[in-house]
C-alpha cells in the first residue's frame, strides 16, 4: 500500500479522556475513529490489524476442529426470558421492539440462541461432540465505557460453543479450546496468564480468564509467588490461618463512640483480626447480615454466588437503623428475622470482639456456634496481597491485568431449560453437555499496545501488525529514488512480505515521527546518502539500533529478518 | 471436511410459507436456520458459501483501490436527524435507546456516518480521491419480510463510499464500481443486468440496479427488445406516442352511471387513450390532483419525486367528497385551491374526454393549457410491457428481478449537510463529491439459488459452493474402500481442491439425496464395484451424465474437470 493513496491520518490532539496509553496511540495513530460513547469505527490501517487477528483466531479454533457459522445478531427476548438471564443482564443489554412491538435484544452472548439452534440438528448421540464459533459484533451497554477499545459497548468477539455427550467430552472439548486460545495469542505475540474465574451473568461450573497483565487492567488477578496458582479476585480464595482458642465467657464492653473496626480494635487494643465485621445487604429485595473477621473484606462476587441472588448490594444506613440494629455496634448475636451469612474465618477462630447492637457497646469473647449461628456457611471474602496461598502456603501478590478470553464449562445448564437433549445408544433422552468460549479481538489490539509501547507510539507485535514492513523514502521528489523506492516496494511485496510505502511528500521529520508512532516492526529507509554507497537503513522498531543492508540483497536480507524478530 | 463430523443436516418438512426456490433449498439444505422473522443463522456449509462470496467481493473491490474499514453498527440517531433520514426511512429504521435513554439507530446504509468520519481525515485535495468500504451486517424493519434471504430484516451486505474533488472524479469513481461489481458477479456464477433506477431513501443525482433476473423477483424490470435500454419500473421511461388534433370547443355530454375509463369510452365509444384520468392523493398531508392520460397508469415513485414528497397515498373517497369534487365525474378542469400535476401525456394530446365535476356528466374536447393548466408537469407514467422505448422506438418488455447492487451517483447530497468539505488548490473549502455502493451478500447467495437449480435440489456455481467437490462413499464400513477413500479425500485437498467427503454411514440413497439437494458441483463415487475396475464415477451436478476416471489419474483428471466447468 502506498501511504500517499491510504485513507490515513495522525492526530496530535485527542481528546482528554482518552487515558490509557492504548486509547490514546490507536486515536493518536489514526487506527480507529469514535462513533458514540463506547463505540468505534476501524479505519483502514486498524480494521488491517484486526482482520489479521481474526484471521489468527480462525485458523488456531479451525485446527481443533470447531466450524464456523454465523447467528442472526437480532434476537427474540423470550429466548433470554426462558433462561432467566434476560434478569440477569439488567440494563447491560440492549433491547429494543420491532415496528411490530416485538422485544428484541442485541446480544453480548449467545448461549440461548446457539443452544435453540442446534435443537433441530443435533438428534443422536452420533451427531455429537461438535464446537461451533463465529466472529460478530456483540453489544453490552456498559454504565461506563473507557479506555478505547477496552471497555466498549460494542465490540467483535470470537464466541464458540462445545457440543458433548457428558462431563469427559466436555473436558476434551474445554482443553482443546484452552489449547487454542494458547496459540491463538502466542501467535498474536501477547503475553496472558490463565485465571480461574466466576462464571458471572454466564453461568455453570468452571471457567477460566485468560488475562494479559497490565496496570492498564481493570481486572485484579491474584497469583501465587511459590506455585502456579492464579485467579481473578472475585473468584480467589486465600488459607485463613486457624487462631484456635479456648472459649471464654462472653462478656459486654463500654465502648463509646468507638464504631469502625479500626477504632474499636485500637481502643480495645486486640488485633483487627480479632474482631468480627457486622455487614447489612439487600439481597433481591431481603435484608440479609454478613459477619466476618474483621480484617477481612467481602468479596461481594462470592457472596452473590453464595446467596444465588440475582443483585446484592450494601444497605444504608437508615435501612439498617430501621431495621432495629444499631449502626456502629450492629451484631450477629441475637440478631432477630434476618439471616445471618457466615465467612469461613469465623470458624477458624475465637473469642472475637463483635457489637453488642446496643449504642456504644461491643461484646468480647464471642463465638461462632456457641453465641450465633449463620444461615449460611462458606467463603466470602476478598484475597489480597499479602494473603496465604491456599495451594502450597506461598505469598499471594496482586497484579492488574485485562480479560482477552473466557472458557466455561456450562454443563447442562442452557440444555436443561432450553430443551436440548439427544439420544443416546440406549435411545434414551440425555441433555447435550456444553462449554462456550469468546474472544474479544478488539481486546487483543488494545492489549498488544498495553503490553508494548514507547513514548514516541505503538510497537507492534509483527503477526498483528497492519503492515510488516515500512518503507519511509526521503526526498521522493527526486525521480531516481522515487523508482528506486517503488522497485523496492514491488520486490518485496514479491517476496511476500506486507509492505507499507511512504511515498507522501512529506519532511522527513513527520516520516519518521508517523512511522514511530504506527509501529511498524521494521522500518526501511531509503535515503539519497544511502543509496549512494548502494545502502539502505534499517531500523527494528522494538530494537534500539539501525543497521545498514546491501540494496542488492535487501529481499533476502529483511526476509531473514522478519523471520528472526516477534 | 469430513461429513461424519460436520455439524449438518438436510430436512424433508420446512414451513409452508417458504415459497421461493432459494428459501425452499435453503432451508431444506440446511444452510441457514431462522432466528425470528427475517433474520436469519448460516450454518457452517452456508456460511462457507456466504464467506466465499465475501471474498470474492472484496477482491474485487480491492482491485480498484478502494481500502476496507469497519464502521460501528450503533450510530446516535443525531447524526439522521441533520441529513434528514430519520423521517425519511420512518418505520424501516430500527431504533433504540440506550441505558441513557439516548436515542441510536441500527443502520440500514451508513450514508451519514461516513460522511462524519471522513471529515476529520479529509482535509486537502491532495486527500482525494478515495474509496472506502466494508462488508457488514444491516438491519431494516421489513414490514413483510419473505423469501428467505431475499427480504430480510438483518443482513450481510458490502457497502461502499467514494469521495471525490469534483464531478469528474465521480464519475471515474461510479465507472470503476460498475467495473468490480461486474467481475464481482461474474465470477460468483451470477448473471445481471443493470438497470437505471430511481434513488429513493438513499438519493442524489442518478444511480443503477444490478438485477438478477428470476421470476421470483420482486423487482420489475423494463427493458427494449431492440436496444440496451433497461430500467427498474420506477424509474422506466417511455415514448407517449403524440395525437395531435385540432382543438374543438368543449362540451358537456350527460354519461350517467359510467364512473371508470372504461365504462366512459365503452359508452361514448372513444379510445381510453382519449380519456383523461383524474386521480387524488394526499401528498405530506395536502391533498392534490393529478391528471393522465386514461389508457395511463401512475408511476407512484416518480409522481413522489415531482412532488418532493415525503410521502404520498391515494386519498380515500370520503376524503374526495369532503373536498367537493364528485367522485367518478372529477375533473381537473375548473378545480379550486387543488394543485394539479400532469402528466406529459396530456401535452402529447388533445380533445379528451374528462369528467365535468357535476354527477353524471363528462366534458369532451378537453384540451391542456386552453381548459385547465397543471401547478406542475412531467412524467409521471407506468412504463409496460408493449410500450414504445424513448431511446430507439423498439418494442419494451418487462421481467421480474432480485436487486443484488446498487450505485448511486450522490454528488453534495451528505457531504453539505454534513459539512464535509476539503480545501483546494487555492485554499477554498469545496464540498466533497460522493457516490455510493452497496451488494447484498446473502442476495447473491439467494440470487445464484434461484438463477439455477432443478427438483432435487441446489445447483451452485463453482466459486460459490460451499465444496467445489463432494466425493460419496458406498460401502464405508468395507475397510479398504474407507481407506481408499480418505487417501483420495487427502490427495485431492494437496492439490488445492476444496473437498467434502460423504464418510456418514447411510444408505446410497441418502448420500446421493442430500449430494443432489446441496448441488456440490462436482459428485465422485467412490464404489466397491467401479474400484474393483480401479475406477471413479464423476457426476457433475449441472450436466445430465455421469462418466468414469482412473483412480491413479483422478487428481489431475479431477483438476482438469473444475477449471473447465462454472
Amino acid at each position: 500500500m502506498k501511504m500517499s493513496k491510504l485513507f490515513h491520518r495522525t492526530f496530535r490532539d485527542i481528546p482528554a479522556e482518552a487515558q490509557l496509553i492504548s486509547h490514546k496511540l490507536l486515536l493518536q495513530a489514526g487506527l480507529i475513529n469514535q462513533v458514540a460513547a463506547g463505540i468505534y469505527s476501524y479505519m483502514p490501517l486498524g480494521w488491517r490489524s484486526l482482520r489479521k487477528i481474526e484471521s489468527i483466531v480462525r485458523e488456531e479454533i479451525d485446527k481443533v476442529g470447531a466450524q464456523e457459522i454465523k447467528l442472526g445478531i437480532l434476537q427474540p427476548r423470550e429466548l433470554w426470558q426462558k433462561s432467566g438471564r434476560d434478569l440477569t443482564y439488567g440494563p447491560d443489554m440492549m433491547r429494543l421492539s420491532d415496528r411490530r412491538d416485538r422485544d428484541m435484544v442485541l446480544p453480548p452472548t449467545n448461549e440461548e440462541l446457539i443452544t435453540h439452534t442446534i435443537k433441530s440438528t443435533i438428534q443422536s448421540y452420533r451427531d455429537l461432540p461438535v464446537i461451533l464459533y463465529q466472529i460478530q459484533t456483540k453489544f453490552r451497554d456498559e454504565p461506563r465505557p473507557r479506555g478505547g477499545l477496552i471497555r466498549v459497548r460494542e465490540f467483535d468477539m470470537m464466541d464458540a460453543y462445545s457440543f458433548d455427550l457428558d462431563e469427559t467430552g466436555l473436558e476434551e472439548s474445554y482443553s482443546s479450546m484452552v489449547t487454542a486460545y494458547q496459540n491463538t495469542f502466542a501467535r498474536c505475540g501477547i503475553e496472558t496468564v490463565i485465571a480461574e474465574a466466576d462464571s458471572g451473568a454466564i453461568g455453570g461450573k468452571d471457567s477460566k480468564e485468560f488475562i494479559l497483565i497490565t496496570d492498564a487492567g481493570e481486572d485484579t488477578v491474584v497469583m501465587c509467588e511459590e506455585c502456579d496458582y492464579t485467579a481473578n479476585d472475585e473468584k480467589a480464595e486465600f488459607k485463613v490461618l486457624s487462631n484456635e482458642t479456648n472459649p471464654l465467657p462472653t462478656e459486654e464492653i463500654y465502648t463509646p463512640r468507638q464504631k469502625s473496626i479500626q477504632e474499636v480494635s485500637d481502643y480495645l487494643n486486640v488485633k483487627t483480626s480479632q474482631t468480627i465485621k457486622t455487614l447489612f445487604y439487600i439481597s433481591d429485595g431481603e435484608m440479609i447480615c454478613v459477619a466476618l473477621r474483621g480484617d477481612l473484606d467481602i468479596n461481594e462476587t462470592k457472596l452473590k454466588n453464595k446467596l444465588s441472588a440475582q443483585e446484592i448490594r450494601l444497605a444504608s444506613l437508615e435501612e439498617v437503623s430501621q431495621s432495629n440494629n444499631i449502626v456502629g455496634f450492629a451484631s450477629p448475636v441475637g440478631i432477630k428475622n434476618i439471616k445471618v451469612i457466615v465467612d469461613n474465618s469465623l470458624l477458624a477462630g475465637g473469642n472475637f470482639v463483635c457489637g453488642a447492637n446496643k449504642q456504644d457497646y461491643h461484646l468480647a469473647n464471642v463465638n461462632y456456634h456457641r453465641d450465633f449461628t449463620g444461615a449460611l456457611e462458606g467463603d466470602i471474602a476478598l484475597a489480597k496481597a499479602g494473603y496465604v496461598c491456599k495451594k502450597c502456603n506461598g505469598n499471594l501478590i496482586t497484579k492488574r491485568g485485562i480479560e482477552i478470553g473466557h472458557v466455561f464449562k456450562l454443563g447442562t445448564s442452557y440444555s436443561n431449560p432450553l430443551e436440548a437433549t439427544y439420544r443416546d445408544e440406549n435411545d434414551d433422552s440425555k441433555e447435550v453437555v456444553m462449554g462456550c468460549y469468546g474472544i474479544g479481538i478488539g481486546r487483543i489490539l488494545a492489549g498488544a499496545i498495553e503490553q508494548k509501547s514507547d513514548d514516541k507510539g505503538i510497537i507492534f507485535p509483527k503477526n498483528i501488525a497492519p503492515y510488516e514492513l515500512l518503507i519511509t523514502v526521503l526526498n521522493i521528489s527526486d525521480k531516481n529514488i522515487k523508482n528506486i523506492a517503488d522497485k523496492l516496494y514491488e520486490d518485496l511485496k514479491l517476496k511476500g512480505i506486507d509492505v507499507l510505502i511512504d511515498d507522501r511528500d512529506e519532511s522527513p521529520g513527520v516520516k519518521f515521527n508517523d512511522a514511530d508512532l504506527l509501529g511498524i516492526p521494521i522500518r526501511l529507509v531509503v535515503s539519497p546518502r544511502n543509496l549512494a554507497k548502494g545502502e539502505l537503513e534499517v531500523k527494528v522498531r522494538n530494537r534500539p539500533d539501525s543497521f545498514m543492508i546491501k540494496l542488492d540483497k535487501a529481499q533476502n536480507d529483511l526476509a531473514d529478518l522478519l523471520k528472526n524478530i516477534d
